[in-house]
């Protein structure tokens, strides 16, 4: 291990950057060198004079081994992640699958042009059940693969919600059958729809006036969001919303069942569970904080990776040696 | 992915072996390129003349990618592992724990002398769990982490038992109790001893005229193996436990339980389940030989390498972009 901590910075101070501040304080290995954020007085009225903020403008004289981009996946990180990868090594958690090989291909090419290390979507998902399911079918071929959500909250559900006309507030909770997940571990293979595995709960506070029946029924007939599902709406009052979002867990399953030689069943099942999924991502992506580190002490190593690129080890505060004897 | 298939061959016709063999045949990116075995009569008997057996004291002419060598961790590897890394990239399951620095040193010198790469210690107790324990541990700093076997057959308590006087034959499975899965679920960090973890189920044919109650005495007293258990004995028939096995069932849970931020609950589960622990095995063997034909193309890798060294894309058969495209 590094006797010098590794100095890490926070580039947006929102759920996640807050979740990235509090894993920093958990890892002795690392130093918070810096925060970037859009509204630098929030930030420091909230962190104290000890913490350097630098508006989004002016960070250049920030010094930091790995810069983690904590801004969202629709707007800001397809601005930011290029941008970044130009001044420092970066972590982010850029999770709009679809549009992953582009992400990865473009901050490569930035990252490889500017000898630094990005490593993009980094969190639990895509992350650690990308992983997951790479090692269940690598293990399994032709295996079964199925990955359940929840029970947690769904920011793009909620929000959704809260644009639907009479709402004044809302919060999603995406939730698992359990039926469903006993039918994949049982090895059936069962043919799932998305509606099959998931069922939605809403709960709404109503502007004054509105009509309760048409929310309900918009929402549930919203097209992408809700329509495909069992949606169950429960009006409650806005500061039980509020206190409801407090909270912020959030988990799921990845499950890959298939079979060995002349037909053995075999099931492995990956679960996490968290009480609050910005913190969640926060502690996974300090951990690549320290994979990224090391890979820069690597000197033919640049470019961009995935969790599925990097040697387990590398996130692990712990040497060689003590992993050997302790730790396998 | 390379057009050629992998060239692998399997050392130690054993349970293990034919696990690699059924693993082999389910990756068609994987080609059996021969069989080295202490008894090459018995193999050939078996595998026909497609495929080439070498007996032990002559391989030097068979061609291999990899060789994946299945012998025990008692006797086997530890003289099998150094002699064969210096003719061959290999691919091993040494589970003794206490004795894997040792081991690792001695293959990495052998294979870093000789430019070949050694996977040691893979499998999944050690191997997939160990990658899971440490993963746990990264995100979760200060975490209980907890593993749990079973329920399974133990094959090191089976010949314990077969070695009790007036045994005639014996199997014994590796029980978790759920009451402490449940435990270390909530969060709680209980204090565990051994016995609080698990029980064991033994099956035991007696020879005639043995003493049935002080063959039991005998087992439950048995230090180490069961002493500190509670140990069920049952008497079955010598045709019952050639029945039972038939089946090799096995399994296990690593789950790291902690906390992120100010205290929000975090639990990550992984669990197998295995119809036959060989084939188990020998998946995961089959998984880590691609893993070594890839990192032999990176001409500045050698040496000796757990599953915890290994970026995580390299056990897949999936190209990069695949794995970008549908599987992050």
């Amino acid at each position: 291990m590094n006797k010098d901590p590794i100095k890490v910075s926070i580039v947006g101070w929102g759920n996640v950057g807050r979740g990235v501040y509090e894993a920093i304080k958990r890892n002795s290995d690392m130093h918070l060198s810096g925060v970037v954020s859009r509204t630098p007085e929030r930030a420091t009225a909230e962190l104290g004079q000890g913490v350097l903020v630098y508006p989004t403008h002016d960070f250049y004289t920030m010094i930091a081994d790995v810069a983690i981009l904590c801004g969202g996946s629709k707007s800001d990180l397809p601005v930011q992640g290029p941008y970044f990868a130009q001044h420092f090594n970066t972590v982010d958690s850029f999770d709009t699958h679809a549009d992953i090989p582009a992400y990865f291909a473009k901050m490569n090419e930035v990252a490889r042009k500017n000898k630094h290390v990005s490593i993009i979507s980094a969190g639990w998902d895509p992350g650690t059940f990308s992983l997951e399911r790479v090692l269940g079918n690598a293990f399994l071929p032709g295996s079964n693969r199925e990955t359940f959500w929840g029970p947690g909250v769904s920011q793009g559900h909620s929000d959704a919600i809260r644009r639907v006309e009479g709402v004044a507030d809302a919060i999603q909770y995406t939730m698992p059958y359990d039926s469903a997940l006993d039918a994949v571990r049982s090895g059936k293979k069962p043919k799932l729809t998305t509606g099959d595995r998931h069922w939605r709960d809403c709960h709404v506070a109503l502007k004054p006036g509105a009509d309760a029946e048409l929310v309900a029924k918009t929402i549930k007939s919203m097209p992408k969001y809700f329509e495909d599902y069992d949606t169950k709406v429960t009006f409650e009052t806005a500061a039980q919303i509020a206190e409801r979002r407090k909270q912020m867990p959030h988990g799921g399953f990845v499950l890959t069942s298939g079979e060995t030689g002349k037909g053995n069943k075999a099931l492995v099942e990956y679960k996490n569970d968290w009480g609050s999924n910005p913190e969640a991502t926060g502690s996974i992506l300090v951990a690549c904080a320290r994979a990224n580190f090391r890979l820069q002490q690597r000197s033919y190593t640049n470019g961009a990776f995935t969790m599925l690129d990097i040697p387990p080890a590398l996130f692990s505060p712990h040497s060689r040696e003590t992993l050997l004897k302790e730790w396998m």
